[in-house]
């Protein structure tokens, strides 16, 4: 397993969950409401709405790549209001981790990833991936699909997981 | 990143899951329920119940460490009704995590995994544990906690993710 690996499976969970969201503008269509109500809703009031997640998961995924890659992330402003909007944000992300050529993580188990949060303190790139980058991406996309999932958007564990890996016979 | 960091870290989000049920056992004791509405609880009509997004989160992870160590899992059976039981099933479920050397994971990554719901074919190690396992696992760990902290469980983020990893001073 590689960090390219990672940051490439990123990629392909932030466009299904852009699937997932174009399935919620359908079911709000023909439930006749605002798609946008889904795009306030939450779990728990004191809970992220599902924008918020959105913009999370988008950027668990970028602060990945860069601090993984030697990079300054791009900023990418929360200011998406819309569905619509929140589908661009991930196509800008999913750009931008596909940008990344694989040999720019040579060297990421070591680097020395200091997130502002840490004030001033770092941790290593591998224990930053496995413990810190990982669970939270997975949250805040697991977490999207259960407020649509919860919101009755038709959505099943197939769309959760995408495209196959190739298969081979035995 | 290494497989056997990826086994230590489901391993941790276990046990972290493990402290959300006992505080869920605390919140319904204050509540007056039972506890057990917990375990019966989803966040839609078609979709698994706590007790059964804990036995997925389980079986996710044993089934990682086995494969990709060379074993043959060992069986856990999905009786559990109670909280209580939902506790040992993940006690006993780190402690087959916790048993396996990382010496173990020696070549997982061109290893060949044949789950039986792939009819025979087979997938690469390294593309089992990135593209299934790992997706798998924590949509299931983080449902379990969406479904708790739906419920009112004060369940916060510092909770899901748990012990921090090392930090060392600039």
């Amino acid at each position: 397993m590689d960090v390219s690996a990672t940051i490439t499976q990123y990629a392909k969970m932030l466009e299904n969950l852009d699937r997932w969201l174009e399935m919620g503008i359908a079911f709000a269509e023909k439930k006749k409401v605002a798609p946008d109500v889904l795009a306030q809703s939450r779990l728990a009031p004191d809970q992220y709405e599902l924008t918020r997640q959105v913009q999370s998961a988008c950027d668990a995924a970028k602060y990945a790549a860069a601090y993984l890659s030697g990079q300054t992330a791009p900023s990418h402003p929360d200011t998406e209001k819309t569905i619509a909007e929140l589908r661009a944000r991930l196509a800008t992300c999913v750009k931008y981790l596909r940008s990344i050529p694989a040999t720019q993580y040579a060297g990421a188990a070591e680097r020395r990833v200091a997130p502002a949060w840490l004030g001033g303190k770092w941790m290593r790139g591998d224990h930053y991936l496995v413990q810190i980058s990982i669970p939270n991406f997975y949250f805040h996309v697991t977490t999207a699909y259960a407020i649509l999932r919860h919101n009755g958007v038709e959505l099943g564990k197939l769309d959760y997981v995408g495209a196959m890996p190739p298969l081979n016979d035995a």
